[in-house]
């Protein structure tokens, strides 16, 4: 089989797999979906799934329409060393938001996953596993998953309050500077003390 | 007039009020609504609303049914000095949730201020006038308003990962042990050196 270019009914096929794709996040959650079964749903062969939209990371990402590509993000965050990475992680989570003009689709995924529980678990599933817990396991060999929900939820408060509540200077504040206050509550949830 | 006892009626009348607060709130924000305004609209005489309910602080949280007096509450934090505030803030509003099983009407709040732009108002008014504004502007005289919106942030973002996203194991660690947590990064929202 070789590669081909786009065709008619590709963005038809993009679409089933993308909106198969809403709906097993949605339900099961990120853990329980798979590639396989969001490709049975959506009528298609797994290979074109993965051919279209690489990784289930790359999928979920491309499902909730978030701007950045968490795959490689990630990665990148951590390999420039333990010195800033609150700030850098919080300039990352800033500067995704604040490019989506009105935060469309990641408010809709904060929204959902505020008011249906099935949502809420998908959003924790795929924050834990895919961004916060290889953030924190880099970071602190000491309780690494109580520091990946307690960045996590450092980052759904900034959300929350910037984006939803609106709590002024907050949600005025440029990226950059807002970065810079809250890249140490990141690094003292990340590598800090912990009180407890 | 003299002061009188319960009398059959009474309990109407203060549900008619409380409900006049919860729309009066819901629609105009904490600000924006008078005690006058919900008395009218609930149809008896803003003495009677005093009398019932006291300060207008003390009608908002009568009529989100909060578990603490916040007006007794936020003194009684700055009281013991700054030493340890941030956890005594923690710990505080942590007990506040965990008390009310289910934590339904707080998390009704939450829940509303996060899908209604009008709840959000109402939301924003009352934490920052109320409870952070004091709080920050007593901690520090560096930017008072970023700070009592970072610290808001804070809390946001530990009552929605713990209530409602339940990001483990922030959501199962005790509200003591969490506070201890937690403590270090109110104090530096409140007190420490911002990044910007």
């Amino acid at each position: 089989m070789t590669r081909s270019g786009r065709r008619p009914g590709e963005s038809g096929t993009r679409e089933a797999v993308l909106a198969a794709a809403r709906h097993g996040f949605g339900t099961a959650g990120f853990s329980g979906t798979t590639i396989r079964g969001i490709a049975r749903d959506a009528g298609v062969d797994p290979a074109l799934v993965h051919r279209f939209f690489g990784s289930k990371e790359q999928l979920f990402a491309a499902a909730m329409e978030l701007p950045v590509d968490l795959a490689a993000v990630v990665p990148a965050l951590l390999a420039a060393g333990p010195d800033g990475l609150g700030e850098r992680v919080a300039r990352t989570f800033l500067t995704a938001w604040d490019a989506t003009p009105g935060q469309g689709p990641m408010l809709a995924m904060l929204r959902s996953a505020v008011s249906d529980p099935a949502a809420a678990a998908s959003f924790r599933d795929f924050a834990t596993r895919v961004v916060l817990g290889p953030l924190a396991t880099a970071a602190s060999p000491d309780r690494p998953e109580l520091r990946a929900s307690l960045a996590a939820g450092q980052l759904l408060g900034l959300a929350v309050a910037r984006y939803v509540v609106r709590l002024e200077p907050l949600a005025s504040t440029p990226a950059e500077a807002l970065a810079r206050d809250a890249g140490p509550l990141l690094d003292h949830c990340l590598r800090g003390e912990l009180g407890s």
